[in-house]
């Protein structure tokens, strides 16, 4: 009873001081966190899932530039310790590892006119950015830069000094490692075109266009096109004054199209004078990007933008309070909760057409069609995120996926802007559909997706292009080195079984739901063949030849930090060696049972062979709440990688966010429940780090509405779990199911 | 008597062979002649001033071939010598020194698909060229081609033996400077796109797109966009597998733009399949080139279009009948006619359609917009063609010149598809539409004109883009060296003055007739500054400096053969010295008199210091006819230059054929009369090729209708005049006016 008195007493306690607290959710969120340690997270301005983000781009044209878009694998448009800034990119991704997207490079810039980047960027200071805002000032050219967007379109205030003054839209460099594209004058202070981008993560076929309108509030004093000229040979190259430079095609109005291409503006601006810009843009045409501008602009006000964009994440972060914890913990939550809300994005224009899925023609959508799934990730716990707190985006992501299999009769792996990458492996739209339809999100349509699903788990040979290792995958229960080298990260075959004995395991469980008894069995069963890699001489999962012979020389610490090792994708057998969400204890009694399979996990920790960037591994922590007792290792693990890889910093993500799969981690973590086997409706707890988090549930998916997690903390660093309850029940798992939880209302924990 | 009765009877037999010879002019035509020889000329498919022509393309890809578009100073799409075969050209120009156009190239392959150049290229036979019809067999691919136009679009008619067949559209690679288009994929089988052209002549602001559709005949197999990557440096060339190469994106239907881009449409064809490709184009929009092949061609129907092709030219030769001569001659006449009827052509397309002048904007026209006003070369000879044979033509071209300067403010010096682009020198309009006019062509608004001479002729300082030097040439009576150096071929003062001296005198002639007498007297005192430049030391025009010393060292025979020199632009003092076709006598005057200048012309052609293929000199055969007793001086070297020169073989134009100058050069001079002073109603008359020309002059212009001029030749090597008789009555004057051979109708010649 004690403890219950000042459990209310905390409460108390805590509701008035989120009540003195007048922060909303949106102030908390520090878009700076995750900008640099290779997290690739940018602060510019993005609404939540929206097409549209306007993004500081400062990774190239400068030595000063510790990282350039060209050099390592660099994949973000920005970059918190480079210096040099050469405008603002439109359409970006965020935390993504494979450089894409990241053109349509809009730079003010002062002076005699410039359109060589290496010339005309600049250093900058007083940078600002909150959810939909980012500002910053160019030291060199004197101009104040602020930008906002709407969900498919960009509005940019640029206040100068007196004298001459340029607006420059640079569509030839970019992140991404398409190129080319075409602008076409439309007016005096209009111009559209489109940019192809694509072959992301060198996948050379998915390639797109991104077409755009851009407008100036002003009429220039002069506009016309550049291009960078290619080399030319022999009499051409010597008369050519151009030759190998860039050109301005000053007297020339119609359009240009190249590999290198940009329009200028140029100006005599006022003290103080400030120019709009407005992008807008569009996957299906430029006449969608110009009705995206027309629809979600209606002339030209920045304020408007930028109050409704704060609006729109004030009801998307909204949906979670907390209470307690340190102010950095509350940013560090938002943030996170913030990063996990920009993809997957919308695809489709305000007149619902959308590019449909490997296709030249174009859909037309009622609801939201979401792109941008980069499923090997997200299928972890993304996913179970939106299904929790945002049902109606996961049943629309949900329902866009089984129209990508409608289109195209394959559900996406890696889909970005209506096209397949082929990026990582598996088959992670199954567990991602499973675990939604389990957890009791229904409004879609189940048995199309059924049918994908088995597609792809069964049929044979090439034509499957979701497992093209099916028939040895199926024949031998596992995939034999060397049966499909897909790129240059040489064999991945264990890696590739894995995610087929995870999807396998959630098409099971999906089948069993719908009562497929025979294809139950039959791919519960398979989920299993992942024995077949377990190697007692390692103790680790290892990858064998066609004959069933191990590979050797064997090393289970070759391929950390994503150099490449055979049979593991970007990955030691380390980091894969647990992964098998949905067989602890059968792998535990592989290695020989509890006491083994807790010692070997635990010095995974101990020994730094877990890496908490890298996905394989990021339920690592919550398995050890598999075996009784042995819970707090869970706990002293999540409280010990919160603290050590997240902070309110711009090193505050521990490497690639992987669209939010990273923030989510933290996210879930932080709240003390983590769904630790994607199509498992369950999810695994831990101590949470607020005194009170409520989710407000969206009633019309949850009836029971909101849940409240409360932590009861003797001292400001308790952080082990001496009692919990859930709805107001004594509990002892420490594994609760999606059903109880939601059901429940409340769930309370006691510290230590 | 005698005399006039054999010619009589010559004149029948003349008319029974004639009757006899069952071949109409477009038989006698050989599009191969000019093709080689640096004529420039192409045997490609075109109908009189056609906006489309479709040519073999083979200057590019192998060192087989002897001239490279990338080497020296090439600017044909094809050359007779060549042997490496690369697609089909749309669009190009023909006998222009310069290189430009000669993209879109069409090319159909067989075998594996290839879309480097290097490798689909093919030698070729069988080649086949008549007016409007081009044919050829690619011995790689064992393809037979053939290819025919409308005025905007064309069919080409591919036979392929069995196997795998592939047809290209490469729009990265063409003769053009220029760089960078786009193509879209419209469905299975159509696209469309545009690709930028111009550069003219190294003028880098006078560029302009050129768009297409294309369609085939058949669906593919498998069709796709090829873009040939640009090099990637650092980890991004090491992963991405297409980098520096040409890519293909075979799984992708939208749109490519770039560099170096194409599309390829792939099939498997039965043995002697037939597949047809239409291209249309538009210099307005992709959806009037679309229009252009409704209109044009109603279905797919490649002989119609032949046969509407071979009648268009039908018509338009026919203006001109011949008798007598050799078949030879009558080959290199009637080629001769066919390539003056190839430019300018119509820039419009079927609903009217044009780019104005120097504007993003376009008109709209109820008669025939033309371009390719090629003036520097073709006020000399061309235009006087098509007032005498085409009054029509001339008055549209006319009134197209006239709305150059009412959408631009300037007449046109070298127009180009709606861009000026400043090639060589002068004020050439003035002359064109002054001849015009004085010839009685006056269904245009002269007026307009007019001012717009007055204007180039008068206004001051840097505001006058037309006469760069018009301050200096105003104060000084010439334009000192220096004043105005405008590209890579340096000075080029003596050559400006001149054309402006030519240009004062036409306007003088053309105030006069307006009334204008104040005008008149100012623009004819101007037109004598060439007095100026006259070196008694040398005998020659030369280089004068500001403050009126010559130019010393000099050499008068500097600048030969296009190499440069101080003063002369592409030519030598001796080029130019003649070039006062307006003032022979006030010439001959300053020389010391006609026995001093006979002497010095005569040496002139003596020493080989007389170019037959430049511009300057052309005229100067004929201006022996000034002077009483010297005619037979130019009846000799008419002769002589015409058998040296001008042969019915791929060798047969002495250089440039420059818009048809060259040929006009040849057609008048075999017809007996020369328009030897621009500006001036006037021809020179000389012993003609032929036994009999009959001009059918159009009667709304012409009423008194046919001229025939018939030659009485005793031997067949007769060429020297030695009687002659105008409308019946004899003729001593070796210059008669246009008006009088217009009104007398036949013009008689007795050879010796």
């Amino acid at each position: 009873m004690h403890k219950r008195l000042s459990l209310f007493v905390l409460c108390l306690l805590g509701g008035l001081s989120a009540a003195a607290d007048s922060k909303s959710p949106v102030d908390y969120v520090d878009p700076f966190i995750g900008t640099t340690n290779f997290s690739v997270c940018h602060p510019g301005a993005v609404r939540p899932h929206a097409m549209m983000s306007v993004v500081p781009f400062n990774v190239m044209g400068s030595d000063l530039n510790r990282y350039d878009k060209d050099g390592r694998w660099w994949s973000a448009p920005y970059e918190f310790t480079n210096r040099y800034f050469t405008g603002f990119a439109h359409v970006t991704l965020s935390g993504v590892g494979c450089p894409e997207m990241g053109t349509l490079l809009v730079m003010p810039t002062s002076g005699p006119l410039s359109v060589d980047h290496r010339n005309y960027g600049s250093a900058y200071q007083d940078e600002l950015a909150t959810p939909g805002y980012y500002a910053n000032y160019l030291t060199k050219h004197n101009i104040r830069c602020e930008v906002t967007a709407t969900d498919r379109t960009s509005i940019e205030r640029f206040t100068f000094k007196k004298g001459e003054a340029h607006l420059l839209m640079n569509i030839g460099d970019g992140l991404t490692n398409e190129t080319g594209g075409y602008i076409r004058r439309v007016s005096s202070t209009e111009i559209e075109g489109s940019r192809l981008c694509g072959t992301f993560c060198y996948n050379a076929q998915a390639v797109f266009p991104l077409y755009f309108v851009m407008r100036v509030s002003k009429v220039p004093r002069e506009a016309g096109f550049w291009k960078k000229q290619p080399l030319m040979t022999g009499v051409e190259g010597q008369w050519d004054a151009d030759n190998g430079k860039y050109k301005l095609y000053k007297n020339y109005g119609r359009e240009l199209a190249g590999n290198e291409v940009g329009y200028y503006f140029t100006y005599n601006v006022d003290e103080a004078e400030q120019i709009e810009v407005q992008v807008a843009v569009s996957f299906v045409s430029v006449d969608n990007a110009r009705r995206n501008l027309a629809h979600e602009q209606q002339g030209c006000d920045f304020e408007k933008v930028r109050q409704e964009a704060r609006r729109a994440w004030e009801k998307t972060l909204g949906v979670v309070s907390v209470e307690g914890g340190t102010e950095a913990q509350r940013k560090i939550f938002y943030t996170a909760l913030y990063h996990t809300q920009i993809h997957p994005g919308i695809l489709q224009d305000v007149n619902g057409e959308y590019p449909k899925m490997q296709s030249a023609d174009n859909g037309t959508t009622q609801g939201n069609r979401y792109t941008v799934f980069s499923l090997w990730d997200t299928y972890r716990n993304l996913h179970q995120l939106e299904t929790l707190l945002y049902p109606e985006r996961q049943t629309d992501m949900v329902r866009s996926m089984i129209d990508m299999y409608k289109e195209w009769g394959w559900m996406p792996k890696w889909e970005l802007f209506g096209r397949e990458t082929w990026t990582m492996e598996g088959d992670p739209a199954i567990p991602v559909i499973a675990d939604t339809y389990l957890k009791g999100l229904r409004d879609f349509d189940i048995e199309t997706a059924y049918a994908a699903f088995h597609k792809s788990a069964t049929i044979p040979g090439d034509s499957n292009l979701m497992r093209p290792d099916i028939d040895e995958y199926i024949q031998k229960g596992y995939v034999p080195m060397g049966t499909y080298v897909q790129d240059n990260s040489g064999d991945n075959s264990v890696s590739h079984a894995l995610e087929y004995y995870v999807a396998d395991h959630a098409l099971a469980n999906l089948a069993e739901a719908l009562s497929k008894k025979q294809d139950a069995k039959l791919f519960r069963q398979r989920s299993l063949g992942y024995k077949h890699y377990y190697s007692k001489d390692y103790g680790t999962l290892r990858p064998r030849h066609t004959d069933g012979s191990w590979l050797s020389p064997f090393n289970p610490e070759d391929g950390a930090d994503f150099s490449n090792a055979p049979g593991f994708h970007e990955g030691s057998a380390w980091n894969y060696t647990f992964c098998v969400p949905h067989d602890i204890m059968g792998l535990a009694r592989l290695m020989g049972g509890k006491r083994a399979f807790v010692d070997k996990l635990q010095m995974v920790f101990d020994k730094g062979l877990y890496d908490p960037a890298n996905e394989p591994d990021i339920a690592y922590p919550y398995l050890f709440n598999y075996f009784k007792g042995e819970e707090w290792r869970t706990q002293e693990q999540v409280y010990r990688l919160l603290h050590k890889y997240y902070k309110a910093t711009p090193y505050g993500i521990p490497g690639n966010d992987d669209c939010g799969t990273m923030s989510a981690w933290a996210l879930f973590s932080m709240m003390g429940i983590y769904p630790d086997c994607p199509g498992s409706p369950w999810y695994s707890v831990t101590a949470p780090t607020f005194d009170k988090v409520t989710l407000h549930l969206d009633k019309r998916y949850y009836p029971d509405g909101d849940i409240v997690i409360t932590a009861q903390r003797p001292t400001p660093d308790a952080h082990l779990i001496a009692q919990m309850s859930l709805g107001g029940k004594p509990l002892s798992r420490y594994r609760i199911s999606h059903q109880e939880l939601t059901k429940s209302k409340t769930l309370h924990f006691l510290l230590k």
